[in-house]
């Protein structure tokens, strides 16, 4: 028995256990001290009430006979579907229902969407990067390809025509780095894919982030797009799921290579590998997506908003260079004085007591950067701002 | 970009849709029958009041902010883990927690524990057979070989010593045919594997349903098991989770291949294409492990044995040879009078109004058999039986 020895060319990662290995010790070593952590992209305010009413309905409805739901269908339920359907519909983008895929989330529908994919495709993925979207291509021995995201592109890297590419992997607003793509810039990315038959992956699991109504939240606002895209989406940043695991991928009817429809493997696929979302949970993701849903989520979005205009204040206090804040969770910021990422984390954690994550644990165009999120307490977010303009001055 | 071509070798299963088909038919001519399902092996029975007392308190405590679960774990919370090392340890088995991953079902890690492999491995897969198998590795170019189960080997196969093979699926309570395999003969099945430094795949989905003592509900019964056996368990049956998603893989430590251990390939793998099972799911199965929890679902076991029982006497009663019922929530017959599989089928429908699955479904060794489930409701079981054994008399 052979393994797959693609999986012995991963990097282990230790980004996040050094950090937490570190903080340990500072704790140890200072028991008295605070900490604020602004590391970690996980949320911390609670499910909604509308959710949580739903998803202990629906436990009830399992414990009777007459409610009881065995087997769902692996795409999800329709009542789930037409929830999302109604969500893209009042963004102006119509989909048939047949084209979302419920979920457990994005991290593993951009993983396993790879299975109907060749591994004789040429990937190309920006740097910095959410690792997942490397080690998954790694593992099947795709070819990688980097695209630099910088600051002098305000790290949103445009299409090179030099550069050949079969899929693309994009993020807005991103993470690490919360830069947002414009309707111009990402007309740009579909139109270089559908000129070389190309295909984009779409996270937009920050959509819900995006303030400013001239940004795209969905790949699909822009023209060809349904031609060359699938995109990811999920509800764990949006409605506080990141532990209760439910989101949607787009696979549009009309994306074809060869002509053979995406849509119609990934349904094979997930029919074959996968048995669906909990019955419970998907009531739950539709109870996000009632209107009572929609409004408490959105006192959620904007607490974390509110957040993020904190640190963004900070940051132009400080005169540091940063992106992000505006339409997104993460800030993602410049070293002063031209410190090295983990020389920042270090003074960070040693001077001020406040936690981020070194920019270069997302790829070598994030050294000299560090990440800030905006899923912390306003309080703690508040007094970590202070400290740092204090410090700074 | 190219698709995974893999994927155009699919055959298309048309075998449930074409019941859906026929039985449709038939109550359209026919408005005034009563049919009777014994197709489909799901669950009828709903979730136990102490697993659905846990789904409700765990949503409200994802509903307070102080108790609110974010990310979890990929591999599953200690409390559950440590259930399912109980659960083990009950039955002399013992296993370290890191050997236990908390997955949303067998089939999805029956499907996904592929990735850690080479594509290069050929597999030996039984015929008849659960369909996954086939597919997952067919998506996957790797070389598949098939044994024979039949009536002469009670649907038993025994390792061949002229045939080659990496990796091995057993299914034992077996899908589709009950029929169970015992420890003299697993033990054959672990010293072919250790012998050819192959890999056991071992789908233990149906344990719970195991009453004679003498039979093994796990591979790890067996000697050495656990250097050359993965188990794949589920609550789907066990505690009628089939749509509330919730099982656990075993991949011990001892498990090695070329210098490299697959409970840390699969670590890599989970961690990075997967994101744990939704807390108030893990709390629920906890609550399935705890001593009310197994004292309730044993209940619901014991209703599904007896729907068996009802079966297995009336199989007696026709002189029809079968496998399973006994140890197994399935009934495996020979067609009466050398009919074929949907030949059976038809009359059953068309004459008697009982529903099943015909044998050929799941592959050629199939033929001349049918499948029955015993996850039906108690009178239907028993007035499907009466009007089978009537019949035929």
């Amino acid at each position: 028995m052979k393994i797959n020895e693609n999986y012995l060319k991963l990097e282990e990662s230790y980004l996040f256990s050094t950090i937490a290995h570190k903080v340990a010790a500072y704790q140890k070593a200072n028991p008295q001290k605070k900490i604020i952590r602004m590391g970690i992209g996980d949320v911390t305010l609670p499910l909604c009430p509308a959710v949580v009413t739903a998803m202990r309905d629906a436990a009830a409805e399992m414990g009777r006979k007459e409610s009881f739901h065995g087997y769902g269908p692996e795409q999800g339920y329709p009542f789930l579907k037409e929830a999302v359907q109604h969500y893209y519909f009042s963004r102006n983008i119509k989909l048939d229902e047949h084209e979302i895929f419920i979920s457990d989330g994005a991290k593993s529908d951009v993983g396993n969407i790879l299975d109907i994919l060749s591994a004789d495709n040429t990937v190309l993925i920006p740097n910095p990067v959410y690792p997942v979207y490397v080690d998954t291509n790694l593992m099947a021995g795709r070819k990688i390809v980097y695209m630099d995201a910088n600051r002098e592109n305000g790290f949103l890297p445009l299409p090179d025509d030099r550069v050949e590419a079969d899929i693309i992997y994009l993020c807005s607003p991103n993470n690490p780095t919360g830069a947002v793509y414009s309707k111009e810039q990402l007309q740009k990315w579909v139109d270089y894919a559908l000129s070389r038959n190309a295909l984009i992956l779409f996270d937009a699991a920050y959509e819900a982030f995006v303030k400013d109504s001239a940004l795209p939240r969905s790949i699909y606002e822009i023209d060809g797009a349904k031609r060359c895209a699938i995109e990811f989406c999920s509800l764990s940043k949006t409605a506080g799921f990141t532990g209760t695991r439910c989101g949607y991928t787009i696979v549009p009817e009309a994306l074809e290579f060869d002509g053979v429809k995406l849509n119609k493997l990934w349904l094979r696929r997930q029919t074959t590998k996968f048995n669906g979302v909990p019955y419970v949970i998907q009531r739950a993701a539709a109870a996000a997506f009632s209107e009572v849903g929609q409004k408490q989520i959105r006192e959620n979005l904007q607490y974390y908003a509110d957040n993020a205009r904190i640190m963004t204040g900070a940051m132009k206090e400080t005169g540091l260079w940063f992106t992000g804040g505006e339409n997104s969770p993460y800030i993602w910021m410049q070293c002063p004085n031209g410190m090295g990422s983990w020389e920042f984390f270090d003074l960070l954690l040693n001077e001020l007591n406040v936690v981020g994550t070194p920019g270069e644990g997302f790829g070598e165009n994030g050294k000299g950067y560090f990440r800030l999120t905006a899923f912390g307490d306003r309080q703690d977010t508040a007094e970590a701002m202070n400290r740092l303009t204090d410090y700074l001055k």
